[in-house]
């Protein structure tokens, strides 16, 4: 007999954006299409240094079993952090260590959702996200947004008329995939509404230190006074992302629903990988090895943002991100990026399409571009070749 | 307004073991309860030697996002030794390295479990399984085990009859909590009625490297022909828990759909701890090691087998395990663990009561031991305590 699987398996699907990156592990194609940090900015002698260090003043411990919050250390410096940056008042037991901030996405849905629940997000929004709270079994309604962030009178008409909605789920500081930022106005008018209709809301947070210019605004927990939201963040994009070490942030009663949840899925995070982190933030200045990250981002997306509007169509409509590693291409309507995609793979340029960005398809004529990861030259070099296939590709559909 | 959880939240506990844990972290209490590995034995000079060279030879990639389905040496390493030692046939593709081995049973519920399915398991089994599975909606039928595993005759009559049969979840070698190992005869028999009744099998095996003596035996999988069945293993007791990397081994279209699911979950395990861990396995002679923790377990249980003989009632029956973390007493019917903790505790000796380890909950009237991580006259003096306290209660219940 054959077996039975769960219902979920049948709506899972691969990750476009990874099935794209193994086309593109060829050495010679020019990606856009991955969203991994620059690898030659990780700091690996002093991770090098910091790990010797872990080790012999404390080996076994780093290399047992740790409590399932995290190590307390590391918990109570992300709380700081948080409180310093963002506006927010926790202390270390309103933070759970997460394997990668993913790992916050997968536990939300676990925590808040049941079958035929449903979640708002913005549209486009991140594609893992989907992901992680779709294997719940709950569908999706996607409210629009505008430069300053999602539309505040579509969201609350919704609220005011969707049962069984169960979570917001908003990036909004550099959001993936578009690249944009909220405004302070939206961020406090989500708080109000996640309040009046009693909804959670998901702050994702993992690009937020990533500025390039502007002012550092507030996060939307830090106008919670119901204490509805819940924040993630990761060390992915200003450590490195092979720790796997991230964190989710919120009231100490929901945390601990998610501490226990946690429990039973994986037990606990990588122990070293905490306690080599916590002893780097204590012997070196994180701040200077962002402004560092910064910096050179800064450069690509300039590069990227001038080389779209040289050899890109007018008809294009693209972000300027303020910080962050997307940008967000709009082609005219009726052009479909997939299409461009197979073209410009031929050229060697491989980026992600924007249509599965969209929990419920649509919006084929977009895309995502990733600077982070590249040198300059190539950056523009691809774009040129890119913004060539495309206008290529428009003149022959006309 | 208040917020909603998922249906979950009711039915989700705390860990009774992490509880008691909790209790036991002053330094004078002899705790059976936890499942530690020995710390001392941890090989902290040569992963910190190994840590060194990949960070050295390929930091930019340890550090770096890797795969979703994990770093391919390892993967190979894994295979290799499982048709080795377990009978298998396995290559690479039908290995994903999970995040310990804790997080092969909750992908398992991800891929297979629906509200309303039901897992078969032995009776009692482990804690966590419980947990992993719950989450998912599912309830369980305990299938009776006596000294060579589960009771096949009333495992196939509830396979028979049973609507909404999705998973067996078994741990044919070491069983955690009894330390039972499962004949020959019963594993070829479980991977027969699998096929039978198109069931699929979870065969964890964390602690079958750890054997003290007897004769090993092949797994479940070698004798299944349906490709039903799926394995669970772990770096965590033969090498170092901190690291948290697992794996999970199946036939690949299988093995493919877990993948899927660990995208959403958590992307991909830690790159630099599966780097590590391969890097150790080609320079270091692992059996060596294995036969190092071997030998320091084996006398540990031995003492702790002689003082259950020497200071416990002969109106208990307990497990000789011939290998693994675990021991099992049973006490008189009627005698409850959980009184007999709260005396144990007075006297700062810690255990598990057994209760927890049935899903549906009696026979409170056994108890789990560690006795792997602690020296051998803490054993013996620990277990001399908590058999006076037992003989006195027994008494006084009389």
């Amino acid at each position: 007999m054959k077996l039975n699987f769960a219902k979920r398996m049948s709506y899972i699907k691969a990750s476009e954006i990874r099935e794209i990156l193994k086309v593109t592990e060829q050495e010679d194609v020019i990606s856009f299409a991955g969203g991994l940090p620059a690898p030659e900015l990780f700091p690996i002698d002093e991770i090098n240094e910091i790990n010797q260090i872990v080790l012999k003043e404390a080996g076994t411990k780093a290399l047992q079993y740790t409590t399932t919050e995290g190590y307390a250390p590391l918990r109570e410096w992300i709380a700081n952090r948080m409180n310093e940056r963002l506006g927010t008042a926790f202390d270390k037991d309103n933070i759970l260590i997460t394997h990668g901030s993913q790992q916050g996405l997968d536990l939300s849905g676990k925590v808040f959702l049941d079958e035929g629940d449903v979640v708002l997000c913005e549209s486009p929004t991140y594609l893992a996200a989907i992901s992680a709270f779709k294997a719940y079994g709950c569908s999706f309604i996607e409210i629009p947004t505008d430069e300053d962030g999602m539309m505040m009178d579509v969201l609350e008409e919704i609220l005011s008329n969707t049962p069984h909605l169960k979570l917001i789920y908003a990036i909004p500081t550099f959001q993936n995939p578009t690249g944009k930022t909220w405004s302070l106005e939206r961020r406090r008018k989500l708080a109000e509404l996640s309040a009046k209709y009693g909804v959670a809301v998901i702050e994702d947070n993992p690009y937020g230190e990533l500025r390039f210019g502007g002012e550092s605004l507030p996060s939307i927990k830090s106008f919670d006074e119901a204490g509805n939201i819940l924040c993630t963040g990761s060390f992915s994009k200003i450590f490195c992302p092979g720790f796997r070490i991230g964190w989710i942030a919120g009231d100490k009663d929901i945390i601990r629903k998610y501490v226990l949840v946690k429990q039973g899925t994986d037990l606990q995070c990588n122990t070293i990988a905490q306690m080599t982190i916590a002893e780097y933030l204590k012997r070196y200045d994180i701040d200077k090895h962002i402004a560092k990250i910064v910096e050179v981002y800064r450069k690509r997306r300039n590069v990227a943002i001038e080389s779209i509007e040289r050899y890109f169509p007018d008809t294009i409509k693209f972000t300027r991100p303020e910080g962050g590693l997307f940008t967000w291409i709009e082609l005219p309507e009726g052009i479909s990026a997939r299409d461009v995609l197979v073209r410009s793979l031929e050229k060697k340029i491989a980026f992600v399409p924007g249509g599965s960005f969209y929990p419920n398809g649509n919006k084929e004529n977009t895309l995502r571009i990733n600077y982070s990861n590249m040198p300059e030259d190539k950056i523009e070099k691809g774009l040129k070749t890119l913004g060539e296939v495309v206008k290529e590709y428009i003149s022959q559909s006309e």
